[in-house]
């Protein structure tokens, strides 16, 4: 850790993102953690900018990828959580070897003393807890390269068994908001104005609309985005609906960003579940 | 019969929608007939204008609705299919006691000798085998108006159950689209240009735009729509699609109506499963 600290010092706020956020909604199910919306987090994380470690280590020009291993040793027949990045993200200036979450020493759960922060990609390429960097000329070997954290390499029908040999590995992430309020079932009245609130993120691309629909969808009103904003953070998103009507309502919120993404009506399904980003959707009941 | 002829002639094509059309898309599930998307036709009706025939036999001012029976007789202990319709429909010129069905007499299984069409609303308010037609100051108080063909006043929540003061007949169609080729799980092939096709209506009000998307319902592009066009008659559709990658996708489409509304993505659930109208999809699977 010393060593560490003798590098410059730098900050990026990250919103780290579990690849199977939203599991619990693949129709046909997958098999899983069954996570609804909550897995994925924002903080402020400083350390070091791993390029300069890397620099200062030395890396062959065949170097294509970094191979991460971190303290952490599975349970049972678990395999070892080993993971890796190509070269090209490793050493991209914003990647970093962190210390610190949110300008103290980050808590053993999210990774003491040291963790990668890999901005914008799933949150599994941030390895924890870490002990080693490898450089390499091929990605890592075990279940966790070679299975776990997979896409498949075009859309596939839901239900399908799909070959190892077409799946890829999931990295940046996909453009994504969700409400965290009101939450699903939610009660307002006619005429008083209800806050619906919520985030919105996009990798390593930036959030340029976040739109809310309170009628089932069919139309939408761009909704205020707070002025906070960093690079790989996702944004606040707020709109005030003045429900007019009596009824139960389902609300939607729909984000766009840089790269012109937006979120779809129907999930491309996966085996794994990774990568869910419909439309958000939230039920709330007004009464007269 | 040869007093009818008796009537100036005139026609409507019109589209007749099932109410419980796509019913069997309700989530949770509801009782009923488990239509899919083919509830649904258009033909050309020739008659006389039911007002012209209400005129003749007089009415009074106090008049409020007339009641239509039809000489079928129900199975068992199915009430008698007897429905009525409010004066100021009846009254209106494009109401048709039609004897022709596409430039012949009607088929048995229509309405022989004679049907009432009763453009833009449900189905069910054309009664067919018409043998009696009353005037009345109330709606018709049996079982096919006071409990079927109604839809509740205001958006519920999924599976509620309905207080019958809260059920309000159901009268016009809502605006609607359905691909009709290809059919879901068809295949097609990377740079074979594919048409999808379909019809899309919108009950008294007209059809001003059909959108494709092919992309999970991120982007969408206008359809074109044929030119043949009748008042109260669904407009087909043609979208030429020329997939480049391959995989399995979901197209969709929408559309919007003279009156602004437009195809929503989440359905107002209603115990009975009317109305459905939420933007349609099919499964297509591109091969390389």
């Amino acid at each position: 850790m010393k060593d560490i600290h003798g590098f410059r010092e730098t900050s990026q706020t990250v919103t780290l993102e579990c690849s199977g956020n939203g599991r619990v909604y693949s129709d046909p199910p997958v098999p899983g953690l069954q996570w609804e919306k909550g897995a994925v987090g924002t903080a402020r994380w400083t350390g070091v900018s791993l390029r300069d470690v890397l620099s200062r280590a030395g890396v062959k020009p065949t170097a294509r990828h970094i191979i991460m291993n971190g303290a952490d040793s599975p349970p049972g027949s678990v395999p070892d959580f080993v993971r890796s990045i190509p070269i090209e993200k490793a050493t991209h200036a914003d990647t970093i070897l962190a210390y610190q979450m949110n300008s103290a020493d980050i808590p053993v759960e999210h990774g003491f003393p040291l963790r990668l922060i890999v901005p914008g990609w799933e949150a599994a390429s941030s390895t924890k807890w870490i002990v080693c960097i490898r450089v390499s000329e091929t990605e890592a070997d075990g279940y966790f390269m070679r299975n776990a954290y997979r896409i498949p390499n075009r859309p596939v029908a839901p239900g399908t068994a799909v070959d190892a040999k077409d799946m890829i590995p999931y990295t940046a992430l996909d453009v994504k908001s969700i409400f965290t309020s009101p939450l699903e079932g939610a009660t307002a009245r006619i005429g008083s104005p209800i806050e619906l609130r919520g985030f919105a993120w996009a990798g390593e691309a930036d959030i340029t609309r976040v739109e809310v629909s309170t009628d089932f969808g069919r139309t939408w009103s761009a909704a205020a985005l707070d002025a906070d904003k960093a690079k790989y953070a996702w944004r606040r998103f707020r709109h005030v609906w003045k429900p007019a009507e009596p009824g139960s309502f389902v609300v939607m919120s729909r984000a766009t960003d840089s790269q012109s993404r937006t979120q779809p009506i129907a999930a491309k399904w996966n085996p794994a579940g990774y990568l869910y980003n419909v439309i958000d959707k939230v039920r709330i009941n007004v009464q007269a």
